[in-house]
């Protein structure tokens, strides 16, 4: 027997994988948790229907969110994840020797758990010394917090369930609040194929907020459409401006080169944040 | 009735696109040819059961192949395209003035006319003055050629069926010898994330044909992970080198920033360079 599991990205469209194993599921508090084993993508994290991470790509992601902005900032100590029970962010900021602390605030505790027993891969960095993870609501966490962040990133599921609050005008406006003077805030925002409506809203809302704010992009094969979006925040520092790279890292997408080209867009791209 | 249309990607991963109409099959001397209407991406054509070009991403691939190596040449005169039957290719030669001559060997007539039928958006080139459409085989055509092209063209299917003789050392010399002085090859040359022997294999191919070689990459949604490379194989002049594009086209991908971020290559796909 073949077993095929299917994602519907959009009403009309779909990524089918084959099937070794379904691993486990559950239903937790907030949301249906799957984990399945693919021939082609290894073990991934399934919520509410949607693949979160797979072993074979989820470096593209979790390097692409963590390391343009902690090579932005000049020297990044405090760094908040939002989201990311996985535990793949946390694991490339820990690649940052003078991040003396990062925070995890995880609605889910669930994910962490299923996570840390089939994906000790990605959230091996979960136990060290420097981290503290924290089962709570991402939003509240913000609202109570001032100047006590360098580098906030919002690694949420998609703008439906519990990641609603989180691609809203005010919760930017918390994070800005929460960022120390230099910080910079980094949030997944979608493909630019198929979620353009979103790009440019949130682009608004940030570029509202923040006086820098700039997308940047990264191949994904098993997110919608393969090519991701991410919006960048910064209350000083800019990117491109970044120069070289302070540190090596152990890296398998993110390079010099990619720090850079990573935020030159194509045309398409480039007008969602033109138009009106 | 929901219709769907599923293409194995590879043998484990696929993608499955809902079906407004089913509008032409064929069985034609070299494949199957289909047809299809979808909800999410409009007509696509799909030769021996796999995606060639829809409506609404053909653009990527079509301004990719053309105008990173047309913006290289100083002065393309003469263009040649190997494969490319549904004109796209073509369409976007056109775009440049100095171009005299732009010639398409297809093997399969059905494929061209299909596709004037069915897609003239992407086909509408093929009447102009500028253009030669031969049927026959390009491995002979480019065979029986010497110093006859500004630039070459491969815009093959898979290394399968009809197609696999245009991933050949000998092709690549045969190619290099009906290149003018200064000239410049394309081949397109699938997924880096799921293709990376073929693309290695290549790499080499055209590296010890030609003096300069690079590799440089697209995000097309319909193709198999998203992300798509083409191989350059150039006589004399460098695509990082042609500083400011010269024309300014009508394009909605390729612009003077992707013309050299294109370039700029991940870690995993610069390593399937530099491995043995």
């Amino acid at each position: 027997m073949e077993l095929w599991y299917t994602e519907r990205q959009t009403p009309h469209v779909g990524i089918t994988c084959q099937v070794k194993e379904t691993i486990c599921t559950r239903k937790t508090p907030y949301q249906e948790l799957a984990i399945i084993d693919t021939f082609q993508f290894g073990k991934m994290l399934v919520l509410d229907g949607m693949v979160q991470a797979t072993e074979v790509d989820e470096f593209v992601y979790h390097e692409m969110i963590t390391h343009v902005p902690l090579n932005t900032h000049p020297h990044p100590q405090d760094v908040l994840v939002i989201g990311g029970g996985d535990g793949g962010t946390i694991r490339e900021i820990l690649k940052h020797r003078e991040v003396s602390r990062a925070v995890l605030v995880e609605i889910d505790k669930e994910v962490v758990e299923a996570c840390k027993e089939y994906f000790p891969h990605l959230s091996r960095g979960l136990e060290e010394e420097r981290v503290e993870v924290l089962f709570e609501d991402g939003l509240k966490h913000i609202k109570s917090r001032e100047n006590a962040y360098d580098v906030i990133l919002v690694d949420s599921t998609e703008p439906v369930g519990p990641a609603v609050g989180l691609f809203t005008r005010e919760f930017y406006q918390d994070i800005y609040q929460a960022l120390k003077p230099q910080g910079i805030l980094v949030a997944q925002t979608e493909s630019p194929f198929f979620n353009g409506d979103l790009i440019r809203s949130v682009y608004k809302r940030i570029s509202s907020t923040f006086p820098l704010t700039r997308l940047y992009l990264g191949s994904i094969p098993t997110y919608p459409s393969g090519l991701w979006s991410f919006t960048l925040g910064s209350k000083e520092h800019d990117p491109l401006k970044a120069g070289k790279i302070k540190k090596t890292l152990d890296t398998r997408y993110y390079n010099q080169e990619i720090h850079h080209s990573a935020f030159m867009l194509p045309g398409f791209v480039r007008d969602l944040m033109e138009e009106d």
